[in-house]
């Protein structure tokens, strides 16, 4: 019986896929990712958060039954040809110059090189061996564009940066993206079946800056790191105590870069209401704020320590300096409800974090928010950005003592959700969109 | 019966080729130029002495029966895909990043993108289509690399320029070329077949800085332009009348640059014996010395100008700074004969230019010269540097004044062979002996 239920599911599962597939099912997966390989410590030399980003999507994508083998550049003698790094997924070295020493602006001339030892390492298997090249980075994209058309299979690219947009934002002194990275990047764009943005925001930029068919772009956002941002076994208590917080206060935090997107003036202001109201709430309540200043230099946190003087709340307000993602998830867990009166958010990724910490959050209805916050249930929706909305909404975590732990409850359900899995899925649907396009474009070209 | 005699001949021709080749015939070539097209005129913007060598070079092999396809990037809209050059040559547009406006060294960034086009231009060939691919400079050599991968063909590449020959004579001030090409030059050196060199010279950097298997380079000379060098109508009394030389002057020309290595010292010591054997001939002999300085400075123009004053000969040598190539020929014309006394030639590309012109050489023993002179029939090679064997042999000249003429005469019919068709002759065997090699590897391979 319980075979049968699980052939049922599986069958049931096949197909939903295949309705949103509409195709040929992916099967194997050539990744590419000439300038940083996935077995490389984040955080080190070119690797960060791309690196991250492919490991644990191909894990995922292994565990749909995508097998995956990650294509990149060898940059160390007596590599392995193929490293196994989970099962269904693998990392191919492929030699492109010397291991050490190559710059970054060297690989463009390597990039022949890394296609020759791609070929090198398909050569023997069937034509039809992979189902889809997915490239990550322009530089990787260069190459996808050759696999993919010596393969006769779809290219799925993912930018992670774009030139146009680093140099749109220039800061003075900055050097700006080579134009070779422009005229590489465009001839991606134009030759992809499919480009996954990461954000809302992202695929924005792939249209406006370099012109994509919007009905080329899937948004695919970077799965949640559940297994940092998690409830702690000593729960929000112990969270308190590590962080040297009253156990019995309210505990609305901000956390995000200060700057006025953000808008932590609005929490500052909606704080100040709440205790106009109730002054015996001072004695029970911390406001902290974590994060530093915006890059740009253009936000002045100075304002923020100012509005909170002048509003009378400067002492029940604790500004911090930005902090690693493992004593976030601490703030995270310490606080009673996150709040988020931004007045933009592509995904809102913070709202994740703090939901699978077991935290509610109260947010503006903007943007990913309404998806990110289920309301009433995860947290609460506010329209606009009037402080006494804000502060009624506070004003029911106090009235309801068991309000905050209700929600943080089904709040870490559903940040599940955004998990790695989601990505993984989101990508797979990408695979297939990508797969319809490539048909739809032979088709035409044969017609 | 004509017939029948050409028919032998061609077998004849046919089986000679045969001989040499040593296996399939090579009948139709994809030659690539990345950056700089056959159809620009030489000496506006890249197009130089490479772009006369691909034509002229293309042209010889399809009177070879070899068929030459020139892709080259497309550097103005509305250029029409192809372009039929000449019977059997013909240029194909590949688009690969802006017409205007890239410059070279962004090239390397659109390596990947010419290989796509080049793909598309191939699209629907049959993988035979091509039995051969010939690339010229580095940036196609890397596209010949997976050009020649993809169809499963030999690779013949030609350098013309190296990196690290350029490096090892830098002057102060000059800007060192990338170590991108560096890498990317030995990468094309490990993967080609065979590699042509210009030179005896270039096939020795080939070996010595890249680590070229000797017995994979193939010199082949470019060659001399038979139309700009050949005798003229006038004659040599044309000529002298064109430049104001005496008519029934001795004139023993040197051109060249004026380096310790071309000795052109040597012939003013030999005119310095001569006229002191016989004063009379003061009258009567005009020196000229046609050339500048070497480009790297070393050379000491003055020095010789001083030893001719020293040698009491400083009024019949006449000093001639360089010459356009047309001029140059008037100046081979005019002489009675060219004296090359250097220590070191790999070809003798002078002593052919001047032959061409009818007009007979006496030359030193070294290098290439016993090939390019024929001793006693197209001129007189000299063993060693001693002046008064190259006076004895000058007198020849002033004893039997109609020497120079039958001696000339001779050396126009030979300097025929040093002609663009021996140059593809020459390129036709490396293309055999390429696809040789590429049989030989492809049987280890299987081994």
């Amino acid at each position: 019986m319980t075979t049968y239920t699980s052939r049922l599911s599986a069958l049931r599962v096949g197909g939903a896929h295949k309705r949103w597939t509409g195709g040929r099912r992916v099967r194997r997966v050539a990744m590419l990712s000439v300038h940083t390989s996935p077995l490389h410590q984040p955080g080190t030399g070119d690797a960060g958060g791309m690196n991250v980003y492919m490991v644990e999507l191909a894990r995922r994508l292994a565990e749909r039954d995508i097998e995956v083998e990650i294509f990149t550049r060898a940059t160390a003698g007596a590599l392995p040809c193929k490293v196994e790094l989970a099962p269904g997924v693998s990392v191919r070295h492929v030699s492109a110059g010397p291991y050490e020493g190559l710059a970054k602006e060297d690989l463009p001339a390597q990039l022949c090189a890394f296609t020759h030892g791609v070929m090198q390492a398909w050569a023997g298997h069937r034509p039809g061996y992979y189902d889809l090249v997915h490239s990550h980075y322009w530089l990787s994209g260069q190459v996808g564009w050759l696999a993919a058309q010596r393969w006769g299979v779809p290219l799925v690219h993912a930018m992670h940066t774009m030139a146009k947009v680093k140099n749109a934002a220039l800061a003075e002194g900055d050097c700006p993206e080579p134009s070779a990275r422009v005229i590489g990047e465009s001839q991606i764009v134009s030759a992809a079946d499919r480009l996954i943005a990461n954000t809302v925001e992202e695929a924005g930029e792939l249209i406006r800056h370099y012109g994509a068919a919007p009905g080329k772009v899937s948004v695919v956002h970077p799965g949640v790191n559940l297994d940092r941002f998690r409830p702690d076994r000593g729960g929000r208590a112990a969270a308190r105590a590590r962080l040297s917080l009253p156990q019995d206060a309210l505990i609305p935090l901000f956390a995000g870069r200060i700057q006025p997107l953000k808008a932590p003036d609005v929490l500052i202001r909606a704080v100040a209401v709440l205790l106009d109201e109730d002054p015996s709430l001072r004695e029970r309540i911390v406001v902290p704020v974590v994060g530093g200043p915006s890059g740009s230099g253009l936000a002045k946190p100075e304002a923020l320590h100012k509005l909170a003087a002048q509003l009378g709340v400067a002492d029940v307000v604790r500004f911090q300096p930005p902090v690693d993602q493992d004593r976030l998830a601490d703030w995270y867990r310490a606080a009673t409800v996150l709040v988020m009166p931004s007045h933009s958010e592509s995904f809102g990724l913070v709202a994740i974090e703090a939901q699978a910490c077991g935290t509610p959050v109260i947010a503006a209805a903007v943007g990913g928010l309404p998806v990110a916050v289920r309301d009433g249930h995860t947290g609460f929706l506010v329209s606009g950005h009037d402080p006494r909305d804000y502060a009624a909404t506070l004003r029911r975590f106090v009235d309801q003592p068991r309000l905050g732990e209700t929600l943080g409850a089904a709040a870490a359900k559903h940040a599940r959700d955004f998990g790695w899995g989601t990505a993984a899925a989101d990508t797979a649907k990408a695979y297939a969109e990508a797969g319809s396009a490539h048909r739809r474009h032979l088709r035409s070209a044969h017609a």
